[in-house]
This record gives C-alpha cells, sequence and structure tokens, in this order.
C-alpha cells in the first residue's frame, strides 16, 4: 500500500524481505519481481528518478519511442501496487546494520519532516544518479531545455544529434577527452563550453583545433530558445552562439550517502556487483546507475529482475521446502 | 525495411554492420540500439520466438501485467522498423567466417524456398530457445494449454501458482531434484509426472514421498479443461488427475545450429559472455536465453542494448573522430 506520514505505524514493527531504496526504472521492476515472488517489499523514493527528467524515452522495448520517462515511471508504480507492494514518499537518511537486519532512517516529508525507521533482511540501493548540469544563475532557464534537445546521455540521445550543430558543456578536461572525439560518431559540428569553470591544457587545444571544433571559454549567461528547444547560447558578454542541440557531460550526483556507515568494494563513484547485482556485502544489492556498468533504463529495469531472483533464491534456501502435508497424514501413495 | 523473396536482391551486395539472428525481445532491442547509433543492421527472424508463446507477460516494466507476449515483439518490430532496420523472415542455416566478415546462409520461405546470403562484421545469437513440452499424440491438446496455466517458467508464472494444485511435467530425475521443492515456495501442492519417460530412482521416490508429492509414472492421454485453462489430466489408464495449474519442466531445444562451425566457449548448451554479452568471438555476441543467464524477457532486452553498445564501441574506435571540415578551411578560432 501507499505509505504516508498517517499510516506508516502499521509498518513500524514489521520486518520487510526487502526495503528498496529509489523508484526508479531498476527499484521498480526488482518490487515488481520481488512480489511474484510472494516476498515483502517496501521501495522508498524520494521522487524525480533521473528518468523522470526524461522527455522521450527513446530506446525502451515495447514502449513508443516518444513515451515520456514520468510515464513509465507511472506505469510501474501501478504495476506494484497492483501486486501489493509498499510504496513511500521519504528520503533515506541512513542504513544501519543490525546483526540479520537493516534499518532503514528516513525523514518522510519536507515540510514538518517525520522521522521513521523500517527494517528489512535484504537492501536493494537503487537510488541511481543525477546529472550535474551547467551552474547558471536562473536554474529555470536549464530546467526548460534540458531533457528536451539539451541532453545528459549520449548513448541514448546520439541519435538526436546527428549531424546537428552541437553545444557540449564539458566539467572538466576529463570529460572532453572522454566524449567530443565519440560525439562526433553523431555530428562533428561541436563548440565545447567550458562555463570558464576550468582551464584547458595547450594540447587539448590543439587535438580541438586539428578537429575543427571551436572552444567556447566564456561564460554562460542563459540558453536561448522557446518551447523546450534550446536554440543557442547567450554568453555573458553579450554574444550569441547558435545551436541545434546540446549534450551536457558535467559529471553526476550519486545518491549514495545513506550507505556511507557500510564498507562496500566501489569503483570510483560506483557499486562493484557481480552477475546477479550483488555487492560485496551479500545482502546488499545494487542495481542501475549506482552500480558499475552501462547507464540504461532497460538495463536498470534488468537489474531489478536478476537482483530479486537472487534475494529470492537466498532466502528460498535458507526456508527450506514446504510440504503437502494432508497427503502426509493420509497414504496418497 | 521488410526484406522478402521479392526484395531481397537490394541487399546482397551490401555488408550490414550486425546481422541479429533471431526477432525476439533481445534481438530487436538491440535491433533498436544499433540503429540509433547509425549502425546498419539486419535482423533475420524464423517466427514464434519463445515470449511470442507467453498470454500475459506479467513482469515486464512499462507494459500492463496481462500483456501478451507477441504484443511487446509486434511493437518492438514496429520501433525498430522506425528506425530503418532491415528485417527478413527466414530461417538461418549456417554462419561463415570469412575473415572480417560473416556470411549468413539463409532459406526464405517454406514452401519453395530460396536460399540467399548476407553479410555483416558483426553478429549478434538472439535466437534462444524453445521450451520441449510434454510429447503427446495430439499436439494440439499441449498447445490449448501451454502458456496459458501451463506455464514453462519458475521465475514468470511462480506467482501465478501460488497454493494451487501444480502439475509438474518432468523430463528427468535431474529436473525433478532441481525444480519441485524450489516450485514448493509457491506451492506445495505438486503432483508429479513422468509421462513414463525415464526410472525414478528409489531417493527421490522417498524425498517426494517425505514432502507428500504423488508421483505419476502412467504416461498422459491428454490434458482436460476448456478456453486454454487445464483442469486436469487424463492418463492412458483412463483415470483423472484434477490439477488447477503446472508446470513443464522438460528442458529446451536450443536454436544455435548455425553456429556449429564456429568454436566458440559454452557452458553446458549456453554462451558464455563477459559484461557486454560479448562471447568468445570478438565480433559475435550472444543474448537472451542463448547465454548463460537468467531467461527473462526484460533481461533479454537489456542485453540487447548491452550487446549493441559494445559493438558501437568497437566500430566507433576503429574508425576514428569526424572533424568539422569547413572550420578547418576558414580560421573560426
Amino acid at each position: 500500500m501507499e505509505l504516508s506520514k498517517k499510516n506508516l505505524n502499521q509498518r513500524l514493527n514489521q520486518i520487510y524481505d526487502v526495503i528498496i531504496v529509489g523508484g526508479g526504472a531498476g527499484g521498480l521492476s526488482a518490487g515488481i519481481y520481488l512480489q511474484r515472488f510472494n516476498l515483502s517489499s517496501l521501495i522508498i523514493d524520494k521522487g524525480k528518478a533521473r528518468s523522470f527528467w526524461m522527455q522521450e524515452l527513446h530506446n525502451y522495448l515495447g514502449l513508443p519511442p516518444d513515451t515520456p520517462g514520468r510515464v513509465l515511471l507511472q506505469k510501474g508504480k501501478e504495476h506494484y501496487a497492483s501486486l501489493d507492494g509498499d510504496f513511500l514518499n521519504a528520503y533515506v537518511e541512513e542504513v544501519v546494520e543490525e546483526g540479520e537486519t537493516f534499518a532503514v532512517k528516513v525523514k518522510v516529508g519536507r515540510v514538518n519532516g517525520v522521522d521513521a525507521v523500517f527494517r528489512s533482511k535484504y537492501l536493494i540501493a537503487a537510488s541511481g544518479i543525477i546529472d550535474n548540469l551547467p551552474p547558471l544563475d536562473e536554474m529555470r532557464n536549464v530546467y526548460d531545455y534540458a531533457g528536451y534537445n539539451l541532453h545528459v546521455c549520449m548513448v541514448c540521445d546520439g541519435y538526436e544529434m546527428t549531424d546537428k550543430k552541437c553545444g557540449f558543456f564539458a566539467g572538466s578536461e576529463a570529460s572532453i577527452e572522454e566524449m567530443v572525439f565519440n560525439l562526433s560518431w553523431f555530428t562533428p559540428y561541436i563548440t565545447v563550453f567550458t562555463h570558464g569553470n576550468f582551464a584547458v591544457s595547450p594540447e587539448m587545444r590543439q587535438q580541438l583545433r586539428e578537429h575543427g571544433y571551436p572552444l567556447v571559454e566564456t561564460p554562460i549567461k542563459q540558453f536561448l530558445g522557446q518551447n523546450h528547444q534550446m536554440t543557442g547560447v547567450e554568453l555573458v558578454d553579450g554574444s550569441v552562439i547558435e545551436l541545434e542541440t546540446g549534450l551536457i557531460s558535467m559529471g553526476s550526483h550519486y545518491h549514495n550517502t545513506y550507505l556511507q556507515g557500510i564498507n562496500l568494494e566501489v569503483k570510483g563513484s560506483n557499486l562493484v556487483t557481480d552477475k546477479m547485482c550483488q555487492t560485496s556485502h551479500p545482502r546488499i544489492f545494487a542495481i542501475g546507475d549506482l552500480k558499475v556498468g552501462l547507464n540504461q533504463v532497460v538495463i536498470a529495469a534488468g537489474d531489478g529482475a536478476l537482483a530479486a531472483t537472487q534475494i529470492w533464491r537466498d532466502i528460498r534456501c535458507e526456508t527450506g521446502a514446504r510440504r503437502w502435508e494432508e497427503n502426509l497424514k493420509v497414504n496418497v501413495f
């Protein structure tokens, strides 16, 4: 059921089989699988998964290629609710290991927030990441275009940028190094913006010059455009650069602070997992963008199936087989 | 475009970036990703993927839980076509490595079939498996219920069997060993059928007796029921056993004979792959049920994204970065 401040008391004495932190594609898919394994689960979602911001999900098998990410999430939430899964909108502050269970400490509600603790045997970390956006004075201006034709994922949306004049909004020289020459697979009409945030080495300047990609180091005043279609950039010096699309590559914020008290193997900021999405802790699983791997909605959904199935296998092994009791009383053999 | 006997000549001189053998969930997802990477792809499908037989796909994030598998496949095919992917209904007879390309030999059409050869740089084996069904005299009778309440996958449909009287249709003692005690997670009301096809050891008889699961070794005459809902089994001796659901566990047929001429690492009948679904051959990928892993539609769809992305990375690296030519003629810096 949908939990809230009003009814969460009903669940405070229960030990869930699994608490899932994050109600994005990975968390919802895991929840659907867990409920169908007849396990008890609670999804705790702070709202606005990364896919929530995607205006068009172009590459998810089974959905029309103009499906907004929030529609996928809504459908998944309804699916999960139809299987009697518990769902709570809240912020997970901390997870504490207490022997065989985890205590998951949450804050429910931003105004007059209520503290509560839920408990589970297993934990699925599905809280994902969120992309850093260009830090303009007026962030509303960035939100007007981000997720429309100002993209954050080349694998997802490179196709939409094909042979278009593209602004590449870099967070560091490393992001230029890693991405620009790959982006040229889709379009060679690339202008690189640093927003004045970092210095560019002479070697990188030379590489960009050899490829014909202008480098703009003057800070951005605002994005230009209308109806969520970005058409260019105005710099603080008043000059305007026309663009048809853009790719932001300024790194990501990882939603993982609640795991700080638990020692898990990481690679960079990502959690290391095995083939079944199990972390270095046997009762903590990580799925979707939080783990090492390709950040794609359909892969996060698959991860949910993997983690849920492994947890079911583990719990099933501990539980043992059930007997057909009435046959043991009468002789049917 | 949709290829057929009539127009396939238009593609015989082309070298595709990728040929995908199999138009199920994995193959279609791979095709969608490849086309969006601006790579050329051809899906060759013999029709009737495993998911085609699923009357209700209960656990695929984003689709209502009563979606027939064939609806998912139809949507995926339309999505792929909208991205200008080539699709051919044909049977792949053999794949031959010819240096840097593969020759994929196909038979198009069952009646007056035409032989043709298509070529590609990469190959994705997405041809999957199909479940062996109880070999009754009248197979129509089996098809009436298989995929409805006579299931083939416990992970997918265990939930549907919860606490119901369930027939377990075993292909070997090993399948009883592997599955029956796990099936009891969902229901303990299990009757095991051997169809007289194999002997059961005294140890297994004892285990079944201890759990209260009747063992039926008399061959099955037919399934009983109506409107695709199986209600029991009639044995060849005329006796009837009432059931509410069933699980078939008689192994699978692997659609992989076309790969026989290529030496690939296997585990049992499954192809071994790395995290990106690459087999032991660097230009052959395997996705979905053909590879080692969990057989689930959503995982096959994720596999398609992984394989396509790795192929794109490989081809992109070989190709190198594109330059913005007009900027190199005039000095924009």
